[in-house]
């Protein structure tokens, strides 16, 4: 590393705690500074980039045609109240917002009782105190709606920018379905849509875990999660979905005339997913150089350096602005660093920022006919990529590839192929990372051994009941890792003995520290 | 009306109040049911609509390089009491979160000091806390930023949707720059953007006033609206602009070092529009039957009615399965509508939700090659338009003007004429209905004639300052209107007398009743 490197981000990712901390302060992705606990701001590049994966969850839930929608941020504590286990669940964890008796005067006598509301920590019993009024029979049925917004947890551990926040910025689905059947369905879907984004687009791997019932989500009949492992190895859970069953709707009087004329209560689900998303990217991906981000977040694909040299300045800023004016055409998403630095400098700070391809252009790449692009990781044994462009188009073209000239479209296939590479090799990497973290245990010690080590320890186990929890907490006790669920379909041979108790094992539980 | 038509909606606009209230809850706009006042429900439709207005704005300032961010909602108290005007302003209407001194045993003494904040009333001092830690040097302005989010008014009025809320989804956008010359440049740039949005695209009129010192936006230096006067004669403000010198900057240490080396406060303004542009926009284009929408707002541009014949069902479904593609393929929002209501009652709900364009397709004009378009407002004589469509399109033609088929190209100008035609008129009748309530009046007896007719009163007058509110009062006392602000470049002849004092005018006042 040169010093003027060092200058801009000099954390190694082996102390990750202060890489993390870091990078996202010098990248623009949050800034911490604002003195309300937990609630950092968003800075221009982390809210764009989170507003990126927001946007991809959106247009999913819109193709199976769940709604968007907005409800209040206040939830009368009455509401909070409705659902036993999911008030004992949040209870101390939230904000509350005083009214006094006479706020109101124009309300009704019921609705003076409110008198203080929570900052929604969730929206189920927002959502789900008007469902009821919304479906009357099967014909409303399924009822699908989505939001993205803010929640908020009086956290009171240590909180982490984008990963234990107060104030988390989510999107979150509610369902209900006439049968159960139909309910679990809709959650298969989800998890293929979100498995798509964080698999395919943001190149992150987890285990999808059904959480021990100790652990579940608060209200719900079973919670299944994605917990992935960061660079500490420490797992993160990214994804929440779970299956409400009858739990809410029969509280909240969620109802429904079924093609008999009877009343049932309708299945339920929700599902979630937070900055989090963001936070395990950005982690997962990241160098001691600064960020590396996938295409599908990075607010440019590409940023075009110009070279220039004494008496070539013309030649240089024309061949840039015909690429910048092409490149923009295809679709892509590009910046062009004019700025007095010198080159070097400015490909330090793209470095850092993650972007995932920085182009050069020099007099000599214009009159070739040619461009460079650095890749923010090498693709093959050359560090830099020679890509043929002609800066002389005399003829617009609309019957071409990408509405330019056709004599560019082999331009753009080599750019989508590069990108299609870059991202391929994320995964590959993300994915192997993934998996080399994954260890069998068979006793206590070996996963005392293996927590050390950071990462997923597979334990055959004796339960999937609450009984288990007295082994958690021997196991918590003794290396800090906990039981973080069991994989829903994986099965295990008969005979093998349970690595905490040595009855007879009837699943696999996962161990890992957790955030 | 038909009788099927009045079971869907039936309240005629005239009664204004009824109208409004009525057609968000039947057209799926706003649902008022949720128990906390002034915070109603945003629907899939409202929350589509007003998500639309807000990208519109948000590619505004995309455009003029005004950075998005996300700030937090809480905001200390300590800010919030930095600007002595500001929080004079808000002070009654914020919505307060306490926090007991134990609960951030991890912050330092400073932080302990925060024991409660505001639910975010607006975002000027949450944003200028740290604006100065953002700034060194003149290179680092202007410094630009905006975000779309909720704040909270803890209004004690009676609360109406969209206008008058405890919650208010907005989009705010706040500035800092070197010169107030170029401040105020910003603010011409952003009243263009927002005058190109409501004018050309929401099609609704209003008069740009700067509003009376007694009733500025509070800790600025000046206020510019925008007043739009709904149907009952009533005026709401649906932009706020303002100019807020060093007022904010000194108080927040918001400060440059300029290019001689010295330290100077920066020049400020702030500017945001809210659900109002959508409670204006429906307000004022509605009629008995419902929503009328403009295309630029509407979740469907098209709804497509299939009109079966028995033995030419086939027929039907494919010519619309067809036409479906090719609408889509084109970029328009298209649904079709099988339901099995009849095609009568279907036109009645479509018209009731305000849909541009409906259109028929049956058995007939598929063997025509040929669609019928009923505009949801007259376009001529004709309530139906009679559009060719080749419903047997044989080749795919990537260099025809929409991506289809040549031979469609046509369909697709037509359509894009009777949308252009359609939003002219809307604009076109919009203007009329705005100019026609402007009034001219020289007395107080004239001004309440107006005012009980409704609408803006222009009056000559004899101050800009602080002294007229003497009159503004009477104004009030007398009719329920008031002075609502002054044209800023509007002048006026001498010799004219003031219609309240009879003194010299100096300035047109405008007059009007407001929400």
């Amino acid at each position: 590393m040169t010093d003027k490197q060092k200058e801009l981000f000099n954390v190694s990712k082996n102390n990750f705690s202060e890489w993390y901390e870091t990078i996202l302060k010098v990248a623009d992705v949050v800034d911490k500074r604002y003195p309300v606990k937990g609630m950092p701001i968003l800075k221009p590049n982390g809210w764009y980039m989170h507003e990126q994966i927001m946007k991809m969850v959106e247009k999913e839930w819109n193709q199976q045609n769940i709604q968007k929608v907005q409800f209040p941020v206040l939830i009368p504590e009455s509401f909070l109240n409705k659902e036993a286990d999911h008030i004992k669940g949040f209870s101390d964890e939230v904000f509350w917002v005083p009214f006094t008796k006479d706020d109101d005067q124009e309300n009704t006598d019921e609705k003076k009782q409110i008198y203080r509301c929570a900052l929604r920590p969730t929206s189920e019993t927002a959502m789900y105190s008007v469902f009821g009024e919304w479906i009357q029979s099967y014909n409303d049925l399924p009822l699908k709606v989505h939001q993205t917004c803010a929640v908020y947890r009086y956290e009171t551990k240590s909180t982490l920018p984008l990963i234990r926040a107060r104030e988390i910025h989510w999107n979150e689905a509610h369902t209900c379905h006439e049968t159960e059947n139909d309910a679990l369905q809709n959650l298969e879907m989800a998890w293929s849509s979100y498995r798509d984004i964080i698999e395919n687009r943001l190149c992150v791997f987890g285990l999808r875990l059904r959480r021990p019932i100790w652990d579940q989500f608060a209200g719900s009949v079973h919670t299944d999660v994605m917990d992935a492992l960061l660079p500490n190895g420490k797992c993160l859970q990214i994804v929440g979905a779970h299956y409400l069953g009858q739990k809410f709707s029969k509280p909240f009087e969620i109802k429904f005339l079924d093609n008999k004329g009877e009343w049932k209560y309708t299945y339920m689900t929700c599902y979630g997913v937070s900055t989090r998303l963001l936070a395990s990217c950005l982690s997962i991906h990241g160098d001691d150089k600064g960020l590396v981000l996938p295409p599908a977040i990075s607010k440019y694909t590409f940023v075009i350096l110009p070279i220039l040299f004494k008496g070539k300045d013309e030649i240089v800023n024309n061949g840039v602005k015909t690429l910048y004016e092409y490149l923009t055409s295809c679709g892509y998403y590009v910046f062009v660093d004019n700025s007095p630095k010198r080159p070097g400098e400015k490909h330090y700070y793209w470095e850092m920022k993650g972007v995932p391809m920085v182009i050069e252009v020099g007099p000599r790449d214009v009159e070739k006919n040619t461009f460079v692009v650095v890749p923010r990781i090498k693709l093959s044994n050359n560090e830099k990529i020679i890509v043929s462009f002609d800066y002389t188009p005399t003829e617009w073209d609309s019957s071409s590839f990408h509405g330019g000239t056709k004599s560019n479209d082999e331009t753009h296939k080599e750019l989508n192929n590069i990108l299609t590479n870059y991202t391929e090799l994320l995964k590959v990497e993300s994915y192997k990372n993934h998996k080399a973290r994954i260890y069998d245990a068979t006793s206590l010690e070996q996963i005392k051994e293996y927590i050390a080590i950071g990462g997923f320890v597979r334990i055959p186990f004796y339960t999937k009941g609450v009984e288990g929890k007295k082994e958690n907490d021997i196991i918590h006790a003794e290396c800090g890792g906990e039981i973080r669920g069991f994989i829903p379909d994986e099965t295990i041979e008969s005979g093998i003995k349970c690595a905490m108790t040595g009855q007879p094992a009837v699943c696999y539980a996962y161990v890992a520290k957790s955030y």
